[in-house]
């Protein structure tokens, strides 16, 4: 495969702020989108040369440059260097296997994020990382992989309607992350469904899979809930006011966006508690289908291990077995072998087993 | 079926602050009741046209205005301008998948809470929304479908006794609030009979039902927890004076609203501990129940086994069997498999088997 | 029975400050005992009108009015108005399934405890409420049923000898306090020879009924538990000095008074370990019974299966079988047979089987 | 036995403050030794009456008594009155149930601590309670059996080298608490060691016994963990400053202290995490052993029982059977038997069964 | 062996302070490493009298002495002596069983880390003790072992480039402690690794091993996370400016460092829960192969009991048993035969055991 994965510790042993790519090295080169907007206007296009970027920031309103791509370094390093960008900053961007995080270096709010999807063509979960940076009146994102996460975003900017297009770059930033955040509520319907599915498994016809399956979605909610839960803790502390880039009136839609990752924080939760129910009612249907089958086992052992004795009994080769000569001999072995066959399924009736 | 059901995914890539319907979509328009009173006056009276209820609000007293079915956005969206709530308080009112919550606004207190009783049809847990805005001197109450809940509460008032009358609307509030914690006594009565129930089941017949049905009390039980924890944790906030519309002497009766959260959450943990030893119990029996089986299965097969062999063996068919030929042959196999039969049966009596 | 017991949820509904007497509906009048004491003298005497506790409140020293019943709905509204309760207080007094807690009302402290003790009747745990409000110079005591818990500390008050009589009425408070706490120790006691009972009862011969004991005393350390926790809490919050009415010099006692309640939630979380290890026991006792079981059974099985086959196989009638016609076959067949027997044997005692 | 236990609970009705001893009484009397030092001399001797105590108070340097035998109330009463120490305390010191705990009464600190040790003879773990009061330039401990564990202190202090005989008394204090400690890392050792016990059990032959050897030990490291933790809280507020008669220079000595303590408390921790593994261990190595025993049954069972229907097929008596005239009909039936012995034992090869 | 293990228990009895080295004995000398750089320049040399030190002391720049190996304990107490380090810091250097902390002893801060990596010749989890001590511009650290762990960051100080050379002595000591994170998660691949191979053994061919290994890896992970842990706290502590001895510029690079603890106890997290999904899977698949056993076992033993009572009742020897004379007897018996075990087959099919 053309496809490599660079590791974490990969870079063990190099200089803090070394910018070294981790994760997937992907072809092709990273594209970098801007879009100007204000009150009145709005201007969008494909950025050649990092260059270009300049012009639009000396003008007024806000600046959304977005970045598909982070393994192209060079890149990545031009903006840092444009931007003033802190080389610790410019490693994390580059990292792609970095927790979701807020840092807030004094001139522009740093953020680290990570959508979650169920990947179409394998089933597994995919998670791709999104880092932004923004400062009064500009917004950078870079994203890992081409996704059309924003595209909805983008519309309602094109279209110029709304709260978005008045206000500065901090709604901007808040509304990147509620775009992600929506992303999560797809998943939560997804993983819903896939719960449901597996319940319907473990009432008709368990089997080892239902099990294994069961245990794949508890680690695609955990690895959701740790996406989810500093995203939680830094939101909380984005809205209390405590980071100054944050205007007043942003911060009750972060008080909402808060609210959301509660939201999604409890339905895991929910879902978990399902599931651990499940693994008991999936190991009680194990021990119960052993149950049923000695129960099978010893009614039949049980009933017929006697009859077999009696009629080994009158196979013996004795001269002298008087019950032999007897003309209702066999009449009477069989009344015999018929009566204890039926006390034995009486006895079982009364235990409840047939 | 005419109701549908709009879940909260269905609003991803929307502007925050838009209006959406999540929750199952009732048929029929909503229906706004209006009650003013003061300390000797009480005027209640339904609503058709919204602008009745700003008359109202001039003089001097308590107005309540209570909403039934939040399907309809144009009510909703009215309220909210008439009354100027904010476009994520209409947001949340409307949203029928939320976790109940406080807050606080600055000119009004906006509530969210859920009742849940089990329904008497289908025998499942339901919940219902009933989100709730006050200032000073109004309090608007929007429910997501009719409910009685309120009715003794408008008794009192219209009976014009208790202090209730003499009081603001954030004691109105309180009193809203109230309401609907005692509908949670009632839920605890319900599962705890529903848990008597299955402990019966337990001692007298397990089947694999049983297991089902105490995990589906689990699960109602989280829920109620889910839900209590929140208004646990805002009337704690609400007590402690950091609501300034929450006025000095309503504080008492929000501490004493503080305890029955506490007594309802209790009461839940207590239930939650009996239904895992429950689980336990379950547990325990399947295999005391297979530990019987094989113990039956193991007394007759291994005193008929032995019996089975002696008799196979003179009924070999060798020319010189000597044992064959003697006068008491027969009878001395008779007294041998006796005695064998005996001995394994005093092995069992001293294995407490039997 | 005459003995009716009301529900909390049968409040559902009421006003706040509604008096509902929750609990078991007691028979006869609430009886109402006066203790009035100072360094030198002692007044004790069982008061009939209400009227008379004024008279004893005027003079100096520390009165003590304790109340036997709280049923009886006018005796406590009286009391009530007597000395100037919050209706809110009233309502917990006559609620016995309340929790315990303290409520600070700036002239007036509040306080619900219970008592915990095991029925010597049916060897159920039983609790009963006991509420106390003091202020300078005065304690009221409610209890739900006639106890003879403080009858120690009234010996004490008439001998007039100790510290009791020398100090204030949150002295006092903190002695009834204390009086209850004494109790758990002697339900702790109760408890610890329970477990030893069980614990013998799992080395020897466990039954099914072992488990349902061992969940039924995890259950009443639950209810301990549950009762001594928030009494720790406020005990804490007492002597930290947040209560004003409480003493400067009262608050080493309380110290104290903590000290053992902390004493009490680590004995319940020793035995709580205790149990759940039992549990472990139990549930690996059945399987190694099950195994034990099982080793019996295939001993058996294999060692005479194999006979039994061979015995068959010169049971077979066909007319030519050379070796039936040995002079030495039948002895021959018997060698084989004892020698598939000890190769079993050896087998298993290999295994440690036998 | 002359022994007798006294329990916590007999104090229940006694005023607070009464001196009653809490543990197994002791022959014998106390035993009370001084030792007085400073800088360049230093005195012991066995103290006889009480007063010769107050000569060396008077003098520059520490005074260290320590009680051996608890039991002796008049002595502790003495002392109490000779050094003013609050009723409470003698109370507590004389409880030899008490837990671990430090109070600050201002002119003097009270500090309860526990020694743990296996006994020799019973392998039984043993606790004994020593408390100490200080005050500037005193210390008292009380020792609730003769132990020999301030002996290296002792010594330290006859040769007068070291840090601790130009150190105040609460330099001496911590020296009496690291004395114990150091006794827990013994302790730890010792578990340390039983736990390698029984692991090379589990691996070799595991028995019902193990199971319980695990939870005797688990009980025990409880134990040390319920006497360690409010030793380092205590440890934590003493160095954090806030006694005041804590010298400055002696913090650092008590952070050393809190070290150990947190090395204690995490050792137990991964001690507990190997228990309850090797408990796991335990429970699967019993389903393992099931495991095997079934299959051993199930093998031989399968193979034997087609053979022995075979065989009995041609041993029955029918007149008319074809197959037992034909010459090589027993020859046939033998390679019948054969070849379906053989398909069995292949189907379990292929399943791995054997 | 030559190397002897002195545990900690063995300082019991010593006055604090002493230096007792506790660890494994090495043989050979101390080996101590002195460089000094600033911006333009680096000196490095072995030491071999320690007064060398103290010229380079005089001059400059950042001094890194790396003392490696503890055991010579008058190497380390020369050095506490030159540098006036407190003697509770040397005995903590010299005891390699403590656990991470860091310590502000005003003029220098102390700090004890641990590295930790499997051992490529026994496969077991090594750890070793690094402590360190820095000053404004001296770094002193201590190796229990000789280690290449340091090596990069030596080779970046000798290449004079990147910011390191351009720091002061706090950021030294920052990149020391980068360096031994960096080596956890080389380890943290390896645990990866090896908990993949053992994912791939239980879906495969379990065995009795494969549990003990999941306990082991279990147990380093347990290890890991004690190490980390206190290092994550006291590196928050440190970045959030508590340490006056750590500069502004440095403390953005300790909340880097913060990350990466906080991405390893993450997934060391993620890789515990991973391993009980794992125990749950493995103590399942036992459940569902005794299932399968019984199964076999059941199938075979109820279809061929019955026939061989069938065959064993024509054995016998009755004189009259007119089936036998029937012309048709010996195939209406094989077609009765045929029946049954058809019936059985069937009931089996239906019940979907084959």
């Amino acid at each position: 495969m053309p496809e490599t994965y660079t590791k974490m510790s990969s870079k063990a042993g190099l200089a803090p702020g070394s910018l070294v790519h981790v994760g997937t090295k992907k072809a092709g080169n990273a594209k970098v989108t801007l879009i100007h907007y204000d009150r009145d206007s709005l201007e969008e296009r494909e950025i050649l040369s990092l260059d270009e970027c300049l012009s639009s920031s000396a003008k007024a309103g806000v600046t959304w440059i977005d970045v598909e791509g982070i393994h192209q370094l060079d890149t990545v390093e031009k903006i840092g260097k444009l931007y003033d960008l802190h080389p610790l900053t410019l490693e994390d961007i580059v990292n792609s296997e970095h927790r979701p995080k807020m840092e807030d270096y004094g001139d522009y709010v740093f953020i680290v994020l990570k959508t979650l999807s169920y990947s179409a063509r394998t089933g597994m979960l995919n998670s791709a990382q999104i880092s932004m940076v923004f400062k009064p009146s500009l917004v950078i994102s870079f994203q890992e992989a081409e996704t059309d996460i924003f595209e909805p975003l983008r519309e309602r900017l094109r279209k110029g309607k709304g709260r978005l297009s008045k206000q500065g770059s901090d709604y901007l930033a808040y509304a990147l992350m509620d775009s992600i955040i929506d992303g999560y509520f797809l998943l939560l319907d997804e993983l819903g469904e896939r719960i449901e599915t597996i319940q319907e498994e473990l009432v008709g016809k368990p089997s080892k899979e239902t099990l294994q399956r069961i245990f794949s979605i508890r680690h695609d909610m955990a690895q959701l809930r740790r996406f989810i839960w500093p995203l939680r803790d830094f939101t909380n502390l984005m809205l209390r006011g405590e980071i100054p880039l944050i205007q007043e009136q942003t911060r009750l839609y972060l008080r909402d966006l808060y609210d959301h990752t509660a939201h999604v924080v409890e339905t895991i939760d929910t879902f978990r508690d399902t599931l651990s129910g499940m693994i008991d009612i999936y190991l009680s249907s194990i021990s119960n289908k052993l149950n049923e089958t000695m129960k099978v086992l010893t009614i039949i052992a049980t009933i017929f291990i006697p009859l077999t004795f009696i009629a080994g009994v009158y196979g013996m080769n004795f001269e002298n077995m008087p019950e032999l000569k007897w003309p209702w001999g066999y009449a009477a072995v069989w009344l015999v072998m018929v009566g204890v066959a039926a006390s034995m399924l009486t006895y079982f009736r009364r235990k409840n087993w047939i």
